[in-house]
């Protein structure tokens, strides 16, 4: 069981998942990506796997056989565990309390090799479903407060296994960082009834400066203050808080829209390295009142989408304030983007 | 000239300093430390490095010359700079302003090897000698707001030379992380009149179970919720909110102790690359009633100093949400260090 634990000073809790690694000599040589024969995600080897919580399959639902498109698995080693209570104990000024959550791999492909950017629109439109319904699924559960979808490409962002796949994290506590988004759309809507990010969108699309990549739902920017060289955020134009709630045809032009944009990134970097985060409201809990009440998330959240490729250090001024230096101008990586040559997008509206 | 820029959610800002870097070719490949029989840090390469702005020399202090002990100048790729305007504009929902600063280079020693954990104590010393000078300095000038000195060792840990050094930010804007350290310590002083570190202190110090190190003054502790494996933070045990208040036989203890803990992260992960940041109080500004007023950080701020190693990737959950799994519970840390074979470091207290 791992434990979650709130630093004492600020409001910034972490997983302590001590049975992940033990010993100091675990950590001396850099981890690799596991290339292997015996992949555990590739089609054919479903036994290799914790047994299946989900899969998309044309025929019958076979569970744990073969001829998937998509399968969800639960994490190996979860950081988080379904099992355990939710209540909160303290000891002076420390908090703890049980790693509740899920932790949840899916896996994008039977093919081992076949990444989002290169694979085709309907099998990254089968993805983002799946997203989609363990989502919904995961909500169901009112332990569990915020839910991140993200995925790690390439071994400097993290990836321990090279066959393309994406994580689910459910928490039972809403992140800080989280947090201070939702206040501060919050303020916003208080203050304007209005949408910051509807309004920062209506900004930016009237200029080309920052602007990657457009379709007729979406948007995509490189953020006026970026963390990072070739940071792009995605969005949808019209105001929407809720992944769920895309259409079928809005999550087909998903598909296409960001094979684009995984392709822009990888033709103008050479195919780095990236970190991609699915940013949608927390779980909306029913009691006004309680600290994780976000009354007007409907009206005040914007769903969204971060690509980060990893082509930075982060050093002792970044990890000692939260400031970022950003070598590359957002005009600037914009520009790049939008300007690499990618092969025209368009595939059939089915399955 | 830099700039800073906030993000339009979010208190946070960040540096674009989009003369340091520029085509996406650049970033194709992993930065390495540079080698070289030619280091601009070393004894007789004066030439090689702006002007000096402080030096401990024994003899005459002959400026730029060589047989100095400890060399400061300003960083030759500065991420901020002294000249331009501290006034803020917006366009819209987006904040601005220029990128003035300090972004100096503490060269610890004329010798290219000789990192701290090797150095001699008397070395040690002047080095944090020189960190309170510097930063004594630069707090005259009063468009600074905040000031981090840190230490990026290993290239993992994002040191691009080899040579022993420290680099000093001077920023015209609080970060938002001090910020939340720094309210979140108001707040519990306004509650109970006392220092929340030193309640801290008195609380981790009844307890071995994440002590890692203990002198007179000094006291080194694996922290409760650390984000990062073999995590260490060293306080004062007495209260003090600024580092530069620290005596000259208080500094000389710590000297030793820094060394003794620098060791005993070497021995325990086979010399590992880390972050060091030391993180004291703000420039006061005398105007109660502005946003950067601390009107009671004499009581409730205590300065401290960080420790990272580098040992694990921070992948898309970190980056997604600012929750951090641990895979080392901080018990066990400090246990392995605590356990580490040092030698005993003792040294005549005079230079």
């Amino acid at each position: 069981m791992s434990e979650l634990r709130k630093d004492p000073i600020i409001d910034r809790w972490v997983i302590v998942a001590a049975e992940r690694g033990a010993r100091p000599s675990d950590f001396k040589e850099e981890r690799k990506e596991v290339e292997t024969k015996s992949c555990p995600f590739c089609g054919g080897n479903e036994h290799m796997t914790p047994p299946e919580v989900f899969a998309l399959r044309d025929g019958p639902q076979n569970a744990n056989g073969p001829d998937w498109h998509v399968r969800v698995v639960p994490n190996k080693f979860p950081a988080l565990s379904i099992h355990g209570s939710q209540e909160r104990s303290g000891l002076g000024l420390l908090d703890r309390m049980d790693g509740i959550g899920a932790h949840e791999v899916i896996i994008e492909t039977p093919e081992h090799s076949v990444h989002l950017s290169d694979a085709p629109v309907s099998q990254i439109a089968r993805v983002l479903w799946t997203y989609k319904s363990r989502l919904v699924d995961l909500r169901g559960d009112r332990r569990f407060r915020h839910m991140i979808v993200f995925r790690n490409y390439g071994s400097i962002a993290g990836a321990s296994l090279a066959h393309p796949h994406s994580q689910l994290i459910a928490l039972p506590i809403t992140p800080k960082a989280v947090k201070d988004r939702l206040r501060a759309a919050q303020a916003h809507y208080r203050a304007k009834e209005r949408c910051i990010w509807c309004d920062l969108i209506r900004q930016e699309a009237a200029l080309p400066e920052r602007m990657v990549q457009r379709s007729e739902h979406y948007i995509a920017l490189a953020p006026y203050a970026a963390r990072f060289p070739f940071e792009v955020h995605l969005f949808p134009t019209r105001h929407c808080h809720d992944f769920v709630l895309m259409s079928d045809d809005e999550t087909w032009e998903l598909a296409q829209f960001l094979k684009e944009i995984l392709l822009r990134i990888k033709v103008t970097l050479n195919d780095p390295a990236y970190n991609m985060m699915l940013q949608t409201a927390p779980n909306p809990l029913p009691r006004p009142g309680r600290p994780d009440y976000w009354g007007t998330i409907e009206y005040d959240y914007h769903w969204h989408i971060e690509i980060v490729p990893r082509l930075t250090k982060v050093a002792g001024f970044e990890w000692g304030t939260g400031f970022y230096i950003n070598p590359v101008a957002p005009e600037q990586s914009a520009r790049f983007l939008a300007e690499a040559e990618v092969p025209i997008i368009a595939e059939a509206v089915a399955v």
